[in-house]
């Protein structure tokens, strides 16, 4: 759980991937998103998506309890598996920090900063 | 509830906000969030964000649980509100339709096509 005083890390990430392997990169996002949410603790949320009409351009809004939980993230080892075996699938990525200003959600209440 | 053949509808927001009027949109979109996620069934989560280091730049991540909600919240009186509200402070908006991937979450189990 996040500290009382712990703000939520939100981080949304932009990806361009090679159309000839994006049935291969979804394959590997989707097993590192089931065991992100459900091993880790901190990862509140991880939603991936493809553009409408441009399925190779993939947006990820990722929501972690708070930094610890984030930097605590990128060091295990199914997200290292994913970084790993999509590295060479990945023709651009662009990550986006955000300061969250409301995060609405059915079943949590809303959470404001 | 969704219907089980129904499939979420989730579409990203970018806004370019008047820094003049950014505090009084804010207070518009908040309210708009907290009205949609507790009156609105189908409004199954609002995201919003600013960009770091670029406040006036705000990105919205929503989730439908169907085409018939996403069409119900268009013509919900909170968000008519927000919408006529904002209008003169919104410089900028892109819509932009996605293909969700995989939606996991804390609490209600990880959700994939």
């Amino acid at each position: 759980m996040a500290r009382p005083e712990s703000h939520p890390i939100v981080r949304i990430a932009e990806l361009h991937i090679d159309p000839a392997q994006l049935d291969a990169y979804k394959a590997y996002l989707t097993d590192e998103i089931e065991e992100s949410v459900r091993l880790e603790s901190g990862v509140l949320s991880l939603s991936a998506v493809a553009v409408k009409g441009d399925p190779a351009q993939i947006r990820i809004f990722e929501v972690y309890a708070d930094q610890a939980a984030y930097e605590a993230h990128l060091k295990a080892p199914h997200f290292l598996r994913y970084k790993n075996g999509t590295a060479g699938m990945v023709r651009s990525l662009k990550l986006i920090d955000t300061d969250p200003i409301m995060l609405g959600a059915k079943g949590t209440g809303a959470r404001s900063r």
